[in-house]
């Protein structure tokens, strides 16, 4: 599975209000994620395999998967919000594909369709060891955007 | 909203399996999140409010509250399986339709329908701040059961 | 499975605008569907079994259990919005729990949260034959209130 | 949005599977829907605009938006079975991201993970009118193969 996550790099005011808002998220934080792309509609989250989350079997945690994948689709969507604007998450749906394993987790949020209130994104999340990069989780995701 | 979970205690056996299996979860000991009630087709999981959960506003992330709605499902579907079967979640549906707020939150696992394979569960996540419980999220999630 | 429908009848402007509504559903009336019950926050939705509706084994195809689980949710929503408001489905998220059978379905929608811009509905398909009224598709949605 | 569907074609026995699967879908034919691309993997489905489609602003009702994205994934999923597997919906979750107009609808069903017992499709439609194709549904697919 290659990576098909456009290039683009966000304006520097865009990237600045991601980040600043990711700082203040402490789940982020507490699990140990970290922003690693912000392009115009698109966000990229990596969260490093530790013992701190996973589920009975030592895999990464659907929890923990779909925290990454809900703050990559966020993001994605406020990249595009007007600057003043905030968003919320309205609702997701997320097919858990493989036990999600790796030395990391990469979580994309990706907008589909941008609108004045709604925001629709495709979620992809990756495990990946090495060179290897696995689709390990695919969801859908509306938010809203609050004015 | 009063609670109109069944009261029924799950046989001692099935509790001690769910126990066991909630103990391995890195995350759910990572959250603070603790199993409160086991019934057949039926488990309560709380999460104490804390920082580090927290989304930007301070609300309990929405990745928090869907871990602690996933694995309320999927331990609600475990108590109806065999023995020597494991769960797994397949996928599911989250609406968050309030600010995740209050002392603690509340997630109820409920299985609606048990199937040889698959088995649907309904979610249900609670704010609870003193004697006043509200409905905050509510999601359908589907477990396929491994023999 | 009982039926736990609420009793109370939609007063009679708010039962004559989803009527009115209903009537203007091609698709309602060419699938045979037709309004069986107006409450506040809640409309069922009958749909009797005919070739017409199949999928190919011969039992009710997922998408007519579907439309008729969308529409009775739609209206369910309608039924609490302003006079001159119109609603749209935003998403919704549907699980086949068993074949669609019976000499009717009837699918319920009911309003599990109203709010201002964005209302969630529980939707739920029973196949009935004479007494005997099984779930066979539960579901949750998201519409939207345009005024 | 350009068509990024696979080209390849089905071998015949799969195709021939396929289509006489589909003709014993009375709610196909009875919507005027037709099969228009078999490819492994990945099934494309037309239903031309009528009024028997309708929902109640005339444009094509979200039920029979979805009922087309259902068979196209099913099909899709089919497509890459056994010879003598079936397959059957397990769920769906569909976002419908604008008014669904167009002189006709394409719906895409893709196969993005081919499991065992479990596959998970990506569901897409778009609104046709001339040259101009817009999305206007998007959606994700759980499906269970029956052997």
């Amino acid at each position: 599975m290659e990576d098909e996550s456009p290039v683009e790099q966000a304006a520097p005011e865009v990237e600045a209000r991601v980040r600043a808002s990711f700082e203040l998220q402490g789940l982020m934080r507490h699990l140990g994620a970290r922003l690693s792309r912000i392009s115009p509609g698109h966000v990229q989250i990596v969260l490093p395999s530790r013992p701190e989350i996973t589920q009975q079997h030592g895999y990464i945690h659907a929890g923990a998967t779909s925290a990454i994948a809900d703050s990559a689709g966020g993001y994605a969507a406020l990249t595009l919000f007007p600057e003043t604007a905030d968003v919320l998450t309205v609702e997701y749906k997320i097919n858990l594909l493989a036990p999600a394993t790796g030395d990391h987790l990469e979580a994309e949020g990706t907008v589909v369709k941008a609108g004045r209130t709604l925001t629709v994104c495709r979620l992809e999340v990756f495990g990946v060891t090495g060179a290897q990069r696995e689709l390990i989780a695919t969801g859908q995701q509306t938010l809203i955007c609050l004015r």
